[in-house]
């Protein structure tokens, strides 16, 4: 893989990108998935950005820092908040050094994006944070350090210069989910947490290892960039997801890959990347995912060889298009140069059960036209159906809406849970025993 | 006066901002009013930026123009819309040429601003939007332009190219105020208006007279401009409020104005900018601060060869940090190249009646912070208040705390409505009769 510097690219980004409508900053409308995009293979390869910095310390310094931790006032970390350490410490979120501190956070909930020192802007849209209460602000306000625990009690990180200021929980969720509505879940967590947060620069000692089968497919920013040098990838494209994979999806998947090919990339690498963090009660675990996902290789109906099957450890916080700026940032620091991006990424049902909770074309828009993401080229997702003519999944052609079939996820849950079988060529036979089993496991 | 390129002052002011605690951007923090500010006269006196334009219409074409709103389907505007439309019309928000559309307002909303055609960042934090109802939206659909009527149905503007879009009242309350509350003032009229908005590009043809004794204290942009050559300027800076002015504003002024000159400027020319749209109920009215700001210059309190009294066409939103950008951008419009910001600007109490609703120290920060402000100076306010070893307003010197009385906006209140003289050295004698007066005619 050759590489020309990333401002060259940001530039001819810029420079391809189109105004309409008189003033209005647009990325180019793409109205089929991978087509009518303007770069050129040499610019978007181009794009590939330096790996970020990750916020461990090295593995000989460990025995020192567990030493030191047991010396400071700490505070114990939960499960969610193990997740985001998870998250920080890969790099996933570089430049943050650690739980965000204030300006951190203001500029995150005002602007969804950090004003570097060297004057350039990153995309950082969702708050990560550190929340403690009253008692823990008493104890630990004048230090220069504290230790952080995991929920078991082991120091695994110790926070230098730590600053503690105010958690206005009615205006983080305001501004991160455009609600206040303590019924949404990640909000009520918000709500159930202390009402100060502490930032500071992080030092890590702990390795994260779940022990739950899936490990080998945590790979770290910079494993997954060694993975596509192994793979001699000449462009990577990604696609975020918290559900199994449908045939629809794979066309897409495989669809974005030729168009790839087509621009001129010899071997475009696909990162299949499952949120591995908290997920709502509803939602599919991530076990069954992979599990699912795995067959979907197995079947051949994504190609292994060009696929890697990855995990994201960061938890979903249902932020819609606030949030989908999060999925791309961190797969930026991935190394990642083409996000595919869909209907409603990231969104849910309104709290009040009366409607969706975004505009399902915001997420798309806003990506679109947040600051610090121009070097990522947003690959616009085709709506795939099932096809009654040929029995299988296709872009849906509104010109022969009749011939199409709408199979959403309340009604795969619907087949699932039930032990009907879907229409054929609507997923991996093998794929969807995976989803059967799980909804009988539940019964 | 002589002013340079505004881009060699962005890149100027850009190499003075300062970077504390590792990697995290803030505006020199500035614990003194108008001190230890790092840029010099020549950079600040260039900061000047051009007229905005204007959305009028020769008056030669307004003959015709009526006659074209004639044949149009029609939207009749309230009170506050024409507000935001004079706001539009005299080029407050520029570059903004109407009221927004969707790619706007989305940017509004999550960034605190708009990326323009040339890649360059204009502030931009509140939304500046017409809401209609779906009646008017089916009447108005297929339209290549509509006709805008003043609440009296008088056509006052066209609006070109408009687009259609659903108006999600919730979010917008959650992202501009940080709250979704009803009681909100400001909120409460977005939840009273429709479900969708209309943007589009505006040409406007009427003059914005209210006929209330104040139009001459209506500059817009272009005659404050004209108004600073006039009195030869070769430094403006602007005090945004919505209160009278008592001694302690009035000494943080002539304090900046004096830096100001100690930094070289001959001639800074203040401009003391009410504002003059839309505020809530217990907020003093517009003719009474006029009057009472009048009686401020008239004793000397502000030297009047050097202080402009104007009105700020725009409502008060009470949106905390998202307003104070706003305030500010306005101002850059107008030519100012100095802000001065205090504690808790555009706050209010929670409607639920129970804390501020915003850190009071926010909006300094934000706006320090804010993209597209970089060509405005920001000078923090100090705290002024009663001096009892003098008998007037100094600053606060947390040294001998003893000797201040601070008499808030509530306790001015308790004063004036019982006909209570407040401590001499407080407020110009005549200025607080007008406040007197206004609280026994509300009897």
């Amino acid at each position: 893989m050759a590489f020309a510097s990333s401002s060259a690219v940001a530039l001819a980004n810029r420079s391809a990108t189109k105004w309409i409508s008189g003033s209005r900053p647009v990325r180019p409308a793409v109205a089929q998935p991978c087509s009518r995009i303007v770069t050129t293979p040499k610019m978007v390869a181009a794009a590939k950005t330096a790996a970020p910095s990750e916020l461990f310390v090295a593995e000989s310094e460990w025995k020192a820092r567990e030493s030191e931790a047991v010396t400071l006032p700490s505070v114990t970390l939960n499960d969610l908040d193990m997740q985001w350490l998870h998250v920080l410490s890969e790099g996933w979120a570089a430049p943050l050094k650690g739980f965000m501190r204030e300006s951190e956070y203001l500029q995150t909930l005002h602007f969804n994006s950090l004003r570097l020192p060297d004057g350039t802007v990153s995309n950082m849209s969702v708050p990560i944070v550190l929340a403690i209460d009253d008692a823990k602000k008493a104890e630990i306000e004048n230090s220069s350090a504290i230790a952080l625990l995991s929920p078991a009690g082991k120091a695994v990180a110790i926070l230098r210069s730590p600053e503690v200021f105010v958690h206005n929980k009615e205006e983080r969720c305001a501004r991160t989910f455009g609600l206040t509505d303590g019924r949404h879940p990640y909000a009520a967590g918000i709500y159930a947490s202390g009402d100060w947060l502490v930032g500071g620069d992080l030092e890590v000692f702990t390795d994260f290892k779940y022990n739950d089968g899936l490990d080998q497919f945590r790979l770290t920013p910079a494993q997954l960039r060694a993975e596509y040098a192994r793979r001699n990838a000449d462009a990577v494209f990604v696609f975020q997801l918290r559900n199994p994979i449908h045939n629809g999806h794979a066309l897409l998947m495989t669809s974005c890959r030729a168009e790839l090919q087509r621009r001129g990339f010899k071997n475009p690498v696909l990162v299949v990347h499952q949120i591995g963090g908290k997920v709502k009660g509803d939602d599919i675990p991530l076990d069954v995912r992979i599990r699912q996902n795995e067959r979907v290789l197995a079947e051949g109906v994504l190609d292994p060889e060009s696929t890697i099957l990855g995990i994201f450890p960061s938890p979903m916080l249902y932020a819609g298009p606030t949030e989908v700026q999060w999925h791309a940032k961190a797969r930026m620091n991935a190394g990642c140069q083409y996000y595919i991006v869909g209907r409603d990424p990231a969104g849910m049902k309104h709290p009040n059960g009366e409607r969706d909770m975004f505009d399902p074309w915001h997420g798309k828009s806003v990506l679109g036209m947040a600051p610090g993401l121009e070097d990522l080229e947003i690959l616009p997702f085709k709506v795939a159906a099932y096809d009654k003519t040929i029995g299988g999944m296709s872009f849906f052609d509104p010109s022969r809406a009749d011939d199409f079939l709408f199979i959403s996820g309340t009604k795969m849950r619907k087949f699932a849970a039930s032990g009907e079988t879907p229409p054929d060529g609507f997923m991996a036979p093998t794929a969807w025993k995976v989803i059967v089993e799980h909804y009988a496991s539940k019964k």
